[in-house]
């Protein structure tokens, strides 16, 4: 069992039914009450595994729904949970210490909290590590993150950190290779060997990773483009990333040129 | 020159900076009027730009835009301008039919704007020949879905049809493999060939492709993840696949094991 950041704070919300499914699947987090709009699809599908689960379900109207969510987009259901359980960088950076490989994601300010979730959603489909949030000036993981993650924040692993300069050293300190990414230079990210211990770092949204994250990177790649065109949308781009490298660990690569 | 449906609707309405600037970079469309906060940065980026172009500017307060867009997201800006301009399927497939490659998506009834404008800005980045969306229970290509696309749908090519199957029975009659996506059965996407003639077909959020589409397709192909997680986001999965695309026909590829 990994050590987690032990709160105090009340009970958070969430909603729509893949966030309250997979929290459940998980069960990671408390589930203190479940509300659901009488006569929802959400009801007929999950009502009765609800109270085989004993869990407590509050009926309430669609509009006291909304109103509760602030998001028209809740499918008819929400919950009270614990607050989302964000892991101990440290402890988590003991356990990567002893693996043969792993996957890092660092995000340098992440604006969007679309965007955060889809990465999230990602993140889970290739069996990243673990996910490095900055504490300010960064989306958290709030209700419409995990919304938008599809449920996928309850099964990945996410910490907050003040320093992603420190956080970028610490890992190379257990062997860490540290991939920055760039809009427009780099080696190509398919000749990038992405299949031992690596992290990669994303940028912001606009204005990408800032110069002094940027230097302690130990190289940095780019995905290619046709050119004189906006750029891609960072959750899309992350997503690119990842899939090479579950491809290049779970099937080899045949195209590493030898960039590191 | 491209035939393009001529339409007598009104001007419609796009906002934030990204489309506004790539609007009149793509010089497509007639911009009727700007609309600017006074004092916002958009105004102070751009102002000398319009007048410049001696396009009319309309000030107005944030709260006149914001009720005029009806996305806090407007970024000080907005615009009246030409509807989105759709191409015409039969005349885009008698340019496709000369080429010696093309990459065409097929969209089996996407629903969300934020989806949809992402793959549009994908599919300009990566050089997508033409988009292919149904005119039916679908997301068309609204104010929204062009500032979800950060401006990338003033470049690309969008047409709407009746029938999805017509369709591709016509791309196949000009030479086009035509790849269904699933997410769990299939050919994987890296080892298919997509340096040719091909469109690639996705699926509604949710549901997937349905029956029909799925069988004429020539082949289904997939996007390894790990198993027992929620799906990726759709906007996603078709950006792995355009990388990837854009890799084989502008790189090579050194990795395929002949799947056709």
């Amino acid at each position: 069992m990994n050590k987690t950041h032990k709160t105090d704070t009340p009970p958070s919300l969430i909603y729509g039914v893949h966030p309250i499914i997979e929290t459940i699947r998980a069960g990671r987090r408390k589930i203190h009450e479940v509300f659901l709009i009488k006569g929802s699809e959400s009801e007929k599908r999950l009502r009765s595994e609800f109270e085989t689960l004993n869990l407590n379900i509050r009926f309430m109207s669609a509009l006291e729904l909304d109103s509760l969510t602030r998001d028209p987009r809740n499918q008819g259901i929400a919950a009270r949970v614990d607050p989302f359980t964000y892991c101990d960088f440290e402890s988590d950076l003991s356990i990567l210490k002893h693996k043969d490989r792993f996957a890092v994601l660092i995000l340098d300010h992440i604006q969007d909290p679309n965007n955060l979730g889809n990465i999230l959603r990602s993140a889970c489909c290739f069996g990243i590590d673990l996910i490095i949030l900055s504490k300010d000036r960064a989306a958290s993981v709030t209700a419409s993150v995990e919304k938008a993650s599809a449920g996928s924040s309850a099964h990945v692993r996410v910490c907050r950190v003040v320093n992603l300069n420190r956080s970028i050293q610490n890992l190379k300190e257990i062997g860490s290779w540290v991939y920055g990414t760039d809009a427009k230079s780099g080696t190509n990210y398919f000749d990038a060997d992405l299949s031992g211990k690596i992290a990669i770092v994303m940028g912001a949204e606009g204005s990408g990773i800032r110069r002094l994250v940027r230097e302690n990177c130990d190289v940095m790649i780019k995905i290619p483009i046709i050119g004189n065109v906006p750029s891609l949308n960072v959750s899309n781009a992350t997503t690119i990333l990842f899939s090479e490298t579950f491809r290049q660990v779970s099937f080899g690569s045949s195209d590493i040129s030898g960039s590191r």
